[in-house]
């Protein structure tokens, strides 16, 4: 169910993707460089992902009895868009020199310096995020739910920066506490990945009430984003797209460093390597091995997978199609390896 | 009439994003730091300005017949926040630490490194726009027109992207030419800054013939932009709001520098001058005689002179007091000292 709905919807989308960024090109006849940046944002998006964000946005709809099933697939490509304009800023800011094994934006400008790199990425993503607004206005649905979708849609965004405000502020803070990260990937992952995407699906099938779709959301994001952060110090550098040291090099203060990091001589050794460039093999490992001794790691899968069920539960009974997709995207959430 | 409108409407508009501005500080009851940012953000709009894009929406929405003065105020204020978001990413990309005479957003936030402040600035101005898209999209209009007037300002910003590349480009390229500038002008700032709000306005009163406002704002917007440039190099830093030093320290490729460059003797003391930091009022001096005795200031001055009467023009009869409005506005573009 998860595999095939994931599959079949994402090729969708980036269909409708691909449609769009043919017109755009065709239509911005203005200077080769700008035709340029469109392609740039194409590529960009179209380098692959699981397009989670649009497969919600379907789901939900069908969920709520939306019918025009054509319709909401174009107009869910906004949230992918709303991705690349978030991922190209981001980039930025994280200084990251590749983002799905080839070059960031900012990289890709570096030709003329690396200011000039930053300035035309700050564009690029701007105009990305212009993009997604242009999709889904001029998507055919019910006016009145539109202008609610494209609120939320903006509100989704805003909530992001919040979260990115309190993700930038995490390395300078001494004080930052498991209420702040969890406040965190409230704001910055569980509203934008998952309950923004499905109140938007909602909201263009007619539906207002989106308690459930609240109570599934915020614990499965956060669990997503706890898996996030195991798989960023314990996964595959492969399978997780960026190298297994790059979370501690930023300094990120995920849960499993908080954690460890009550005990004053492993929050010593953590202090030590956190932040620091180029971290080597060894320091690497040594910080594993905090995270598995101070049972910071099992703390923070145990708290993953209560999260994910109460989120199942929040479903009730599984009646359709579209909650047994949830119920699978929620227990994969806490299974995935990338 | 002009100074009237302007002063009886900008006031207005302020009023309204006074309002938003504490609604939003109360809401955003996550985290000081972004309650901070909230209030950073609401400083640098406050800071004044004349508030031209949203009476221009305002003075449209009432030419076609719009009767609900109140809704337009709140609703044009939306231009304003859009104003500060393409403003404090322009401010990085400038790397200007005054605007109005206080410090930047980046400069702001410069208290944890230059790095820091970036990365804070460039959340800044993307709150910034997801407030604008908020502002429109709760005001109370046909919700077919609002959809399309939600469009409409994605568009104006996308617009201003496309303007921004070119602009960014234009210090790096040698065959950067009048009508690559005239392209320029066109999107950065006669499309952003007259027809863009003026078409909003437009929608939202319910009139889809945007003939006339395209024929007025295109050449009176290109003036504005030329008479900024003349401005910028022959205008008072008080009035003006920035060193008259600028314009030339940023390399910008000006109207004024563009023609006076046509002989080759004036090229090569130009080129010496143009880009360079710390500009002295010796080389000042030597440019502005060049723009002078080159006869380019004349040509841009006759230039900005002939578009003003075309777009004057382009309103036929002058019937109404919108009409006189801006009629006047158009006169002053090329009057104005500031």
């Amino acid at each position: 169910m998860l595999d095939e709905y994931l599959k079949k919807y994402a090729k969708l989308v980036e269909n409708e993707l691909e449609k769009f960024f043919k017109k755009k090109l065709e239509s911005v006849d203005i200077d080769d460089e700008i035709k340029r940046m469109v392609d740039v944002i194409r590529e960009y998006t179209m380098r692959g992902g699981k397009r989670l964000r649009p497969v919600l946005t379907i789901v939900s709809y069908k969920l709520y009895g939306g019918k025009n099933e054509g319709e909401i697939i174009k107009a869910s490509g906004s949230l992918e868009l709303i991705q690349s304009y978030l991922l190209i800023h981001d980039d930025i800011i994280d200084e990251s020199d590749l983002r799905r094994g080839k070059p960031t934006v900012h990289k890709i400008y570096s030709y003329n310096g690396e200011k000039f790199g930053r300035d035309m990425a700050i564009i690029a993503g701007d105009l990305a995020s212009m993009y997604a607004q242009e999709i889904l206005s001029t998507s055919n649905f019910n006016k009145e739910d539109l202008v609610n979708a494209l609120y939320k849609l903006s509100e989704i965004v805003e909530y992001t920066g919040y979260g990115q405000i309190l993700d930038v502020l995490s390395s300078y803070r001494d004080n930052f506490s498991e209420d702040d990260l969890l406040k965190l990937h409230t704001y910055k992952t569980a509203k934008y990945t998952i309950e923004g995407p499905m109140i938007i699906g909602s909201m263009l099938a007619g539906n207002y009430d989106f308690r459930m779709i609240s109570e599934y959301s915020i614990p499965v994001g956060i669990a997503f984003q706890l898996q996030d952060d195991v798989l960023g110090l314990f996964g595959n550098e492969i399978e997780i797209g960026k190298p297994v040291t790059s979370d501690l090099e930023e300094g990120k203060k995920t849960l499993l460093i908080l954690k460890a990091s009550e005990n004053e001589n492993y929050r010593n050794i953590i202090g030590e390597i956190l932040g620091k460039k180029n971290i080597n093999m060894e320091e690497l490992e040594k910080v594993r091995k905090i995270v598995r001794d101070s049972g910071a790691l099992e703390y923070t899968q145990k708290m993953a997978e209560d999260l994910v069920k109460k989120g199942i539960n929040a479903l009730g009974k599984i009646d359709s199609d579209e909650k047994q997709f949830l119920k699978e995207f929620a227990e994969w959430v806490i299974k995935r390896k990338f």
